[in-house]
């Protein structure tokens, strides 16, 4: 089985590199399709599902003076989400060949073995990428999207470790670290394309 | 021109990765070459030079209370092995095509725009593949083999922390990272090789 985890800080052009990795490969690619089910399972608005994951799940950590930190997560819509989402991630692997973008897949889908790619850049270049691609009216300035980007990942971060005891982006948990500096996505996806050939040709 | 800078951890394969993708690209590998030309230019023992370079250049931090910290570096042998390196990494780079292992190459030739390789691999990977390589009669066990791989890696951030203001192994100063835990290096490399032809190609 064919399973690829694509990570991605904002504004490195992963979810670029996953759709052009799915055209290359012939694998169905899953990013928004996950939303709509959580969405639909739920019976909770899409948009409202998708801003929830985003921000990440925080927890409340009181400090008692004198005794043993306790964490006490609250428990809340967002960890519900996480939990639906999960569910549905495996549902997709369980149907066969797919691409999954961020989502902490390479996590959830350890069992299967995934090709796990990390894509990163760096700062300059994820400002320049996500200023291109701003929505009609947003104009944030490069220090406001610099913060923005911060906050996204920090969402990324934070979700992915409620899953796992290493840290988001941390390089040993994937196969493959991207640098996408400067870097055309175009360019850069046929080359990931066929290191992931060749891994999975090594692995029939 | 193409070059290829390896930077890799200790145990992780990197330096079979380089030998392999030179006789894949037929590209001209140098290591032991660099030693050999810094100990004929400095006059000192080829052993002397290497273990010393190994080592990594250490300064000694004063602290005087009430003053601004004063970095004050020792200038010492192991800081002029380190200057000379430099200048046989770029003589190196200035003759052509070149895959060098280590030894900042990646932060020294940074005008050529090298492509910029850091292998990688989890500890228990790189203690299995040191203990199989080890030579006769080292007999460390797992625990003093792990020592012994932060220490050499200790070593290589050090110098490179001497060169560059940015952390060795941050992933942001490759363009290429790649995780050799479980893997074979005999299958590992043709990826990344199909990578750099790639990467080359664009640039031509």
């Amino acid at each position: 089985m064919k399973i690829i985890t694509i990570s991605r800080e904002f504004g490195s052009g992963g979810r670029e590199v996953a759709k052009r990795l799915s055209d290359i490969l012939g694998i169905a690619y899953y990013d928004s399709e996950i939303i709509a089910e959580i969405a639909n399972k739920s019976q909770l608005d899409k948009n409202y599902v998708a801003s929830t994951l985003e921000k990440g799940v925080q927890f409340n950590i009181p400090l008692h003076f004198g005794r043993s930190l306790s964490y006490i997560p609250t428990t809340n819509i967002a960890t519900d989400l996480l939990v639906e989402q999960s569910n549905v991630i495996k549902e997709i692997a369980q149907k066969g060949d797919c691409i999954i973008v961020g989502r902490a897949a390479d996590v959830i889908l350890k069992e299967y073995n995934p090709f796990r790619i990390f894509v990163y850049a760096d700062m300059p270049s994820k400002i320049e990428r996500c200023q291109k691609r701003a929505p009609e009216g947003e104009n944030l300035t490069d220090k406001q999207m610099e913060k923005k980007i911060r906050q996204m990942d920090k969402g990324r971060s934070d979700n992915y470790n409620l899953l796992s005891l290493s840290r988001w982006g941390e390089k040993t948990n994937y196969d493959l670290c991207v640098n996408t500096s400067n870097a055309d996505i175009k360019e850069i996806t046929p080359m990931i394309a066929e290191y992931a050939k060749l891994w999975f040709k090594d692995r029939e």
